[in-house]
């Protein structure tokens, strides 16, 4: 498999090859996480239509839910306007975050009196 | 000025000192753009409450509506679990993207049948 060559002439890649990929959950708009992409995780994702990384750490793909079966179900992707972050839409099975917590970014408020 | 101590305990810096920035608007849940900040720029953010972030094309402070007039007013910010993300939550004046549009994210979709 390989990225279609419109697709992949539309990103612009960092100099290891990533760009960022913002997951955002449909039904609340929760914005869930953000993780990294190659072209070929595009690429499965867009195929098997769930989401898959590529781990920094590990330097590893990594499909979302694989060992925690928290499974995001690819519904929508979208480029920026500039090729380096894509949006994708998902249906969000259990936690995001390998916190347990939905998303990742429910943490602590940096702005006093407002959010939680 | 500086980024309280134990906010700036919390990011994780890539190799040229950023975080990723991604904006969300309040109203609508809209994801508007992603960006890059550095401690500075994450302080001038929460003591203005206005979204400002570093502009790598630049080298720059860049406050969202300087030039434009589309401003983004922070209501909540969110560092995500591993400190390398903050979320942002604004209401936009006017177009979030460069190119007119209201998000940088609303471009074709690449899965094919779904989107719009």
């Amino acid at each position: 498999m390989a990225l279609d060559a419109d697709i992949a002439a539309q990103l612009t890649h960092n100099a290891d090859g990533l760009f960022a990929a913002i997951a955002q959950e449909r039904d609340t708009g929760t914005v869930l996480m953000m993780a990294w992409m190659d072209d070929e995780a595009l690429d499965r994702t867009l195929t098997t239509r769930r989401a898959t990384y590529w781990s920094r750490s590990r330097q590893e793909y990594w499909m979302k839910g694989d060992t925690s079966g928290h499974t995001q179900y690819v519904h929508d992707v979208r480029i920026d306007c500039d090729g380096d972050t894509v949006l994708l839409v998902v249906d969000q099975v259990g936690a995001a975050c390998h916190t347990g917590k939905h998303s990742c970014f429910d943490t602590p408020s940096l702005v006093p009196g407002d959010g939680n």
